[in-house]
């Protein structure tokens, strides 16, 4: 396999643009690749599909990229399928799988990826890269035919991964313990992601990237802190 | 109808015992229920129906109360049948809802409860009695085969309802957020139920009681503040 992905807890941090503070690593990503396609089915506060793809579309077109939604093609298999690089945005992970099955693009674009195509994720387009969505903090708003995501990734991704609090009174469960009780029923690995931090696969190699620790949950095990700039090709 | 419910958000509220901030209204609705039947699917931290039973009937048992087990039972739906008084303790809403499915408990426990018999949950035991379980805060650990619910109300539950944090810099959405996303794919109203907080319904007499507000959001309109001991009924 020869996998290049940007796997990205989080498309904005606190007080800056959207994108703004990873977009250099974008450019560097995309390089390549003339025409992004862009995924706008997570649909964040329930947007339009063409309201997001503008958005995301003025983001990139100030950083010199050019950006299409996926929505003004007459058959969205059918590009993705010629796609030379896609970026999937977040909103609610139930909402994009969903629209992912619907449409017949999930399985066409687990193929893309797999045979090399960069494909570019924040929040909700993270997870998807996992094996499931089973690690979403998302409220389930859609019934999606399955849980099944990508699976590009043989893990599954926490994004804008929270510490708990420790003076919280709440008694609602922690990050923590909802990775925990994945893990009664799930095998897979989990990888927390904070926010401003991402995952960059390029050819096989993996790195943790961003300013903070990410935290890695192994069934069985203690959870594990990550630091920036570690190679984490072994979790590939 | 003659729906007898009690709707709580948490067993549990910060620094005091399971269950004992609200163990007198507890006693006060089953006072005619000689063996109350415990639902333990929900298992949380995924411990065991047993172990989790027995929590559940110690705490009972000193108030007075009998409460077995549902996995006690040869026939569990024979069991609900023949029920006089059913609690469902809190835990993973999807773990939950998959298992009363599996087991075929959800009909014949719907159909009771619409025949009057006194039904309480907390937290995920609450969710389920609307009508889908759209608005948990829960992770999609395990995949049920369906969303919907008991419906027993026709209004969604968000247990454990957080206030958003005017301080936060974290970019994940509110819970508010979540909220007015739901509403984007489903119509009916959501009660945020905040810790302490529980809906009391009695012969089609429905109240909010604890101490705190709830919060009442309903579809294109602005969400509203629900003072302690306000008649609800309407939302019946």
């Amino acid at each position: 396999m020869k996998r290049n992905l940007l796997v990205v807890s989080t498309s904005t941090v606190h007080g800056s643009p959207y994108l703004s503070y990873i977009m250099s690593e974008v450019q560097d990503f995309f390089r390549d690749v003339d025409e992004i396609i862009f995924i706008p089915y997570a649909r964040p506060s329930g947007v339009s599909w063409e309201s997001y793809s503008a958005k995301a579309a003025a983001a990139f077109a100030e950083a010199g990229m050019n950006l299409r939604g996926l929505e003004t093609f007459a058959d969205p298999v059918a590009a993705i399928r010629e796609a030379k690089g896609v970026f999937t945005g977040g909103g609610n992970t139930f909402v994009l799988l969903k629209e992912l099955y619907d449409s017949g693009v999930l399985d066409v674009l687990r193929h893309k990826i797999l045979d090399g195509m960069p494909y570019m994720g924040t929040s909700a387009g993270s997870n998807i890269t996992g094996m499931t969505i089973g690690t979403t903090n998302d409220m389930p708003i859609v019934y999606p035919p399955s849980f099944e995501a990508l699976g590009v990734l043989p893990v599954n991704i926490n994004p804008h991964y929270l510490d708990p609090d420790p003076d919280s009174k709440h008694m609602g469960e922690t990050r923590e313990t909802r990775i925990f009780e994945f893990h009664t029923m799930n095998n897979q690995p989990v990888i927390g992601l904070r926010e401003g931090s991402w995952l960059e696969i390029r050819n096989e190699k993996a790195l943790l990237k961003g300013a903070l620790p990410a935290r890695l949950f192994s069934q069985g095990k203690d959870p594990e802190e990550l630091s920036p700039n570690t190679d984490i090709s072994f979790l590939l």
